[in-house]
Parts: C-alpha cells; sequence; structure tokens
C-alpha cells in the first residue's frame, strides 16, 4: 500500500539493523523501558495515515525530559533517526519509521506540570492530551480551546501545528504556545520563548518548532496560552438546501465579524455517517454546527445575528443546543465523522485531504471538488472548519484494493492543485508528514522549501530527527 | 555616547570604505537614487534610540523589489552590510550602520498591492505605514489594528515584530502577519505563507522573518490579516490612588475574559507630560485609558463590567468618552507621551525600557522600579500596554551628560534583569537592535541563542544582513 502513485513523493521503506552498541545503550537507560518486540515496534510505525505501518527497530518509553535527551544523544552518536511518538493520532504518516530507528514514545510524560491561573498560562510535558488538559483545568474556570477532534497530545498537536473546530476564534496552535523545552538534534535541551504574552526577543524559535513535525527536536514541554471558561455557550445548528448556502452564510458570519467560536460544515454525506453512528436523527442536508461563546446576552445576540446572515441564504430549520448535554451530544458526533465514516463503510481506510483557502474561494473549490468526487463514484464525506476556509474531503477506499485507492489519490492531487492555485494550503492543520510530500515545492516555492532544507541541515546535520517527513534532502 | 556601559554589549563603530566597483554597480543601477550625501546618510544612521548615529556609506532609495534584490546582490558579490530602512522610528538603534554598509530605504516602495475585503487580507510594500493602510481601508468598512504608536512602516513594524496599544484584543504582528516576500541575503526573492488563514504546511519562515530585524533578509511585501470596523466603539479613563490598583483592575479584567480592545497605563509624570503638551487636564493620578470594540450592546456591557472592576479596585471617576474626536484627542495624546516627555524635558534624549512580565508579576515589577525611578532623580514617567504585561519605563536624560545616561541605563538594566527573573522578556515590541543585546543570552538561555546563531550564520553566510545586532557573531 505504501509504493508511491503517479505524482506522489514517498520514500521507500529503509529500515536499519540497529547497532548493538545502540541498543545495549538503550537498555542500560531504560531498562523495561526500551522495547523491540514486534507488536510495540509495529504499533509505532502506523497511524490514522491510510499507510501501511512501517516499524521502528526499538521503541523506548520516556518519563522524563532526561530520557529524550539520552535516547538522543545515543542516536546521535550512532546516526540512527529518531521518530517522537504522542498517541498515535497523525492522519499524515508522521511517525512511519520510513529509515527505520527509535521511536521515542513520549506518552508517559503527561503531567501538568505547571498551571499559573492568574497568567491564563500552562506548562504541560509533551503527552499530556487536550482532554486530560481540560479535566485538569476545568474547576479553575479555565480551558484551552484547540480542538483537533482526535484526543491528541500536546506534544503532537505543537509538532503539527494543529487547530481543529475552534480555531476560527481562538487561533491555532501557531497562536498558543507560548513556550516550549526542546531535545535538539544532539541531545541538548533548550528552551525557546517564556511566559510574557509578547515578545521581540530574537528569532522567534517557538514558531520554529511548533510545525516542525519532529524534524528539528523533540518537544519535551509546552507552554500554553489558558482561556476563562465562557459565561454562557450555546451551540445551534442549520440545514442548508446546497452547500454553497452554507458556504456563503458562513463567509457574512466571518465578514460581520461576529466571533463565533465554532463554524463546522457537514455535507449531506456526514450528516449520513453521524445519523447511522450516534442516532442523532439530524436531516439529510447539509449543515453548519455552530458554537458561541461569551456573556449570555452576547451569545444570544450573536445567535441571532448568524440566524438572520442564515435565513437570508436559504438556511432552514435554525435549531438551538443549550444544554451541555445536547452540545455534547452534537460535538461527540462531529469528532468521531472520521470513525463514523469508516464504520459505514467496513472494510475501506479513508484517504483525506485538508486544504484550507481564503474564505471568498471556498465556495469555488467545494463546488469543483464535490462534482468530481461525485462522478467518482467513491464513498466519501466533507466535514470543514469552514470559518477558516478549511475543510477535509474524505474518500473511503477498500483496503487493499489499489484502483479505489489511486482513483482517491489522484482525486485529492487534483484538490490540492486547485487549492494552492487559488492561494491557499495543502494543509490547513495535519501538517505534510509524508502524505503531503509533494505538494510542497508546489505551495512554499523552491526558493522556500530550498530555506528550510538548509535550516534542517543545520540544525539537524546527521538527518537523525524524523528522518524523509516534509521534504527530502 | 555610544561607549558601551558596564554590563552592555554595544559594538563598536566600524566603518569601511565602500569598494568603488561596488558604488559604481549601485549608481549603475540607482542612478541619483543611490546616495552617498553625508546628510543623508547620517539621517540613515539613526533613529529614535539613544545613541549618536552611525551613518552608512551609501542609501539607496528603492521602489521595487527588483530594486531590492539588485543592491543586495551587489552587496553580497563585495560582503558589505545592507541595513533596511523605514521611516526610521525604531528605539533600538536598529539602523545604525555598526559596520557601515548600504542602507537600503524601502520607503518609497509604498503601494497598497492588493485588498481582498472577503477574505479580510491585504498585501503591502514594506514602505506603507499603518497610518496609510487605514486610511485606505476605511471605507471599505476595514481597519487593521496594530498601533505601536509611531506611524511606523509596515516592513519595519514585521521587522521588530511590533504591538502596540491594540494587541491585548488583537494579537501582535507575529499573529497578524500572514504571508511574506523576502530578498534573502544572496538576492533571491523568496515567498513565505499564502493568504491561508492557517496552515501547517513546513516550517514557519513567516515567523522565522518577523521579529529577524532584518538580520536575515529585507521583507518586501508582507500580507496581512485586517478586522471589520467595530459597529461601535468606545473609550474610557479611570484614574486611581496607585498605580498598582490600576495594574489590580487590569489583571481583573484580564482574567475575566473582557475582550477590551485598548487598556494602557499612564503614571501620574505621563499624566503631567501629556497635559502639558496636548491640554488635556486630565486629573494628576495614575490611570488607566481604555477602549471597547463590539456591537453596541457588547460595548456597552463590556464598559459596565469594567466599570465594576475598577470600582472594586479603588479607581475613581470612570469617564466615558464616546465620540470619535474625544477618542482621537485621549489617544494622540497617548501616543505622544515619547516626545512629550522630551518635550518637558527640554534637550533631553529617552533611554526606554520594554519589558514584558506575566501579568501577575506586573505589581511587583512596577513597584520596585517606580521606588528606583524615584530614588535616582531622575525625570521619568511610565507608560504601559498593562493588558499585556507590558510597560515603558522611560528615563530622561540630559544629552551628552554621561553620567545621567550611565545612571539610567544601569537602573534600566536592574529591572530588565528583574522582568527576566519574573519569567518576562526584556522587549516585549522594541526588538533587541543595539539596545538589548546584553540581556539576550540570559533571556533565552546560550543554547537557544547559540540556535538563532546557527541559523544566521547559514541563511546570511557572510554575516551582510543588518550584521551586529539581535547578537555578535
Amino acid at each position: 500500500m505504501n509504493a508511491p502513485l503517479p505524482g506522489q513523493v514517498m520514500p521507500a521503506f529503509q529500515p536499519r539493523p540497529m547497532p548493538a552498541p545502540l541498543l545495549a545503550g538503550l537498555r542500560a537507560h531504560f531498562g523495561e523501558r526500551c522495547s523491540t518486540a514486534a507488536a510495540v515496534c509495529d504499533q509505532h510505525g502506523r497511524d490514522e495515515s491510510p499507510f501501511a505501518a512501517m516499524p521502528p527497530e526499538a521503541v523506548v518509553f520516556c518519563e522524563s525530559t532526561d530520557d529524550v535527551a539520552a535516547a538522543v544523544r545515543l542516536a546521535a552518536e550512532h546516526r540512527v533517526p529518531v521518530i517522537p511518538f504522542g498517541v498515535g493520532s497523525s492522519l499524515e504518516g508522521h511517525l512511519l519509521a520510513v529509515q527505520g530507528g527509535i521511536s521515542v514514545d513520549c506518552s508517559r510524560m503527561n503531567r501538568v506540570l505547571r498551571i499559573n491561573a492568574d497568567d491564563l498560562t500552562v506548562t504541560v510535558q509533551p503527552g499530556v492530551t487536550r482532554e486530560q488538559l481540560n479535566r485538569e483545568i476545568k474547576d479553575l474556570g479555565l480551558f484551552f480551546p484547540i480542538d483537533p477532534g482526535a484526543n491528541a497530545s500536546l506534544g503532537g498537536m505543537a509538532a503539527t501545528r494543529a487547530s481543529g473546530t475552534n480555531a476560527v476564534r481562538y487561533g491555532t496552535m501557531r497562536e498558543n504556545v507560548l513556550a516550549l523545552e526542546v531535545v535538539t538534534a544532539t541531545g541538548e535541551v533548550i528552551r525557546t520563548g517564556s511566559r510574557a504574552k509578547k515578545s521581540s526577543a530574537g528569532y522567534d524559535l517557538t514558531r520554529l518548532f511548533v510545525g516542525s513535525e519532529g524534524t528539528l527536536g523533540v518537544i519535551t514541554a509546552v507552554t500554553l496560552k489558558l482561556y476563562p471558561l465562557p459565561e454562557a455557550v450555546s451551540a445551534a445548528i442549520c440545514h442548508f438546501p446546497s452547500i454553497a448556502g452554507a458556504v456563503q452564510a458562513t463567509i457574512q458570519i466571518i465578514q460581520m465579524g461576529v466571533p463565533i467560536a465554532r463554524c463546522e460544515l457537514l455535507d449531506v454525506n456526514a450528516v449520513r455517517a453521524v445519523n447511522a453512528q450516534s442516532k442523532l436523527g439530524l436531516r439529510e442536508l447539509p449543515m453548519l454546527l455552530m458554537e458561541f461563546h461569551g456573556s449570555p446576552a452576547g451569545v444570544q445576540e450573536q445567535a441571532e445575528t448568524v440566524q438572520a446572515i442564515t435565513a437570508e441564504g436559504g438556511g432552514e430549520a435554525f435549531e438551538w443546543a443549550s444544554t451541555p448535554e445536547e452540545r455534547t451530544r452534537l460535538w461527540t458526533a462531529r469528532h468521531k465523522a472520521y470513525f463514523a465514516g469508516m464504520q459505514i463503510n467496513p472494510g475501506c481506510r479513508t484517504v483525506t485531504t485538508d486544504t484550507c483557502v481564503p474564505i471568498s474561494r471556498l465556495a469555488e473549490i467545494l463546488d469543483v471538488s464535490v462534482a468530481e468526487a461525485d462522478a467518482s463514484g467513491l464513498p466519501y464525506y466533507i466535514v470543514g472548519h469552514v470559518g477558516d476556509g478549511n475543510f477535509h474531503l474524505a474518500y473511503l477506499v477498500k483496503d487493499g484494493d489499489a484502483a479505489q485507492r489511486e482513483l482517491a489519490e489522484r482525486l485529492s492531487m487534483q484538490m490540492v492543485h486547485r487549492a494552492i492555485a487559488l492561494e491557499g494550503t495543502c494543509t490547513g492543520e495535519h501538517g505534510i508528514g509524508l502524505h503531503k510530500m509533494g505538494f510542497l515545492p508546489e505551495e512554499a516555492g523552491e526558493g522556500a522549501v530550498a530555506l528550510m532544507r538548509q535550516i534542517k541541515r543545520t540544525l539537524d546535520p546527521h538527518n537523525i530527527m524524523n528522518p524523509g517527513k516534509i521534504f527530502t534532502l
């Protein structure tokens, strides 16, 4: 399943036998927390991408920054790849050990290190998941809004510059990481940034590591912005006769400056899938699922403005979900769309796009892409963070069916070319990983990619940090 | 005036004669737009910092990206420094030609290239000033909020990661630059980012250049986020018996999540200075100057919440300024505080700090620093973007009075050490330039600075891009 498709950049699997002294060194440091068991390696060499596993030769379960630094120093000494691992929820092949090496599992580094409620900041170890963090800060009246759907680790979310449903109001990991602790490619521990809300002190190393997908270092602590839990929260759904109507309403909501907290599109296929899985009984029409945060009066006002906009755009049945239970039910269903899609298409894997375009081009790209998807005969659905111009068109392809897979990849590629031509990006939030490598030069330009390579070669001279991802050297 | 003070890192002025073939090359390309006149060079070798001029050997007035690229290519060929110049409003010595070279004046690159009102984005040449931009987009119902006070160029604001009074709500240049065009140290033109609102495609080169202070390349175009002009805007002032009371109120405003658009502290000295200059008749007490943006009801609600908070904290006379004229008068006065300070202290220059700390530490650092400033006998004032934990304690020192200058610098240094110890930064928004170079290793750590140097050496191998700023190589 991992052979490159026409036009796709896909490094071949090139595992290398682990040098015996390296393995001995890892065992000496990690004891039983170093595993070479096939099942463990296999589980660490896969993710939620459509690729078959490429297992590392060893997995170390780190419990501290020192553990990570020790693993990286040993790896550096022996020029062996290091692949940081959080919870394995990547969609783009980030975790596959293309050149073999050591999976540095950070899931046991799962402590919230320091909450500064007065400053609205928190520092966590990289294995803390977003749901865990939100549980631990809820009683303080605080929350962390970035929500990619999966219960991802915050280290992984920083590494892929993740975002999700709340980004339209609260931004992405780019805007919400204040500081990092990083183990560099030489095994040195550095800090980037500080707890100050802003700074003009030197190069923005924090933003350089955010989104670097493990190719420049291993993130061992993350300092994040927090937000006061909104006094009032309200969700609403609104059905539209067409996707175009939903998109048009979204554009108006954004242009009017409504501080909407979530604005999600589900096409009719996505509605059917979540209905089937979650028994929601939603009308089978394209819909927007929205959320408003603020004071009670503010939320009321936002919702009224949005209701007027949607009515004008042909929106039907603007319905409220004001109780926490109703809201949770709706958002849980939305977050499960990915699994719901696979559930109603048994034996299938998902090939998903992650394009993001300027919002004025959203109707155009959706229009062409839906026509193409309909004509393909493949099962598909669309969910989208449309307030940001970001959406996912996910094809369901039979596992092992090369023809279906190729068709889905070809259509996805066409769509990405289209997004880039419309001044958009091949990935709004999933990262390049292995899957989108072919698009980066087209999107960023050869000059910018050359500069990225220069940075990579300088900070990781032996190319041991998650090699073969983002670009080949 | 430029000799290093005890503890200060300050490169000596090392001008170099301009190679004749380089000058010939510049003249061939730029004709009369290349000047070596002493007055022109002198004007381009100074800024609003307390340093005496260090003039470049030549100034080229660029009108296009091609002009900038041509200048940089010639400079690279001859290994001669390039110093980008916008409007000259730096406070930290960014524009001083420490090692001589060519000032690349971008002030004539002042066209708004492309407004995409539907997407809330704009692309400008680097010499467009923020006031010019706001004039050109006002009729579209849009505005660009980042407001450092000075009518700075947007290229310069990007290069120094500027922010200012609106950052508490709208963020800084870090959050508001979507994409750049940059001439690299080899004279190549690259693009970074796109008009998509978010992206996970590769290293965040945009954020690497934002705040790089001209040391990695020359910014030749900037794509920015815009915002719909708020339906309602209201300003308010509130006096407090002490700075501590004002700070405590600010902390509560932020912690309650009030989306305040501006929250500025003026100490009693700043109030006196703006009273003297702008005849405002403000009560001579510490005060907060605030602004609220939103719907009419939303603004009303925010102001009521804030009024309740300030009353609880001992705030007196919460006064409104609802007409645009009143608001403009207040903000113009605030923005002129820097010049007002010098005006009531004739013959003085300003030595200003720019520390930013987590908001919970703001009262503490202000308390100690005010006591120190009072004891010094030097005239001083404080203005602060306190909603972000950022403030400026500005000493007025007699031009040429070495003892006063040294005292002011020593006290400023102590305050910076204090800010860093409180997990803050030596510069919230002005940049490192020459003035804060001594603090970067203490703040960022030697490991992070070493990494910055590696990046600099890789992207600018001959060290021609604004050399001697941020750090020495």
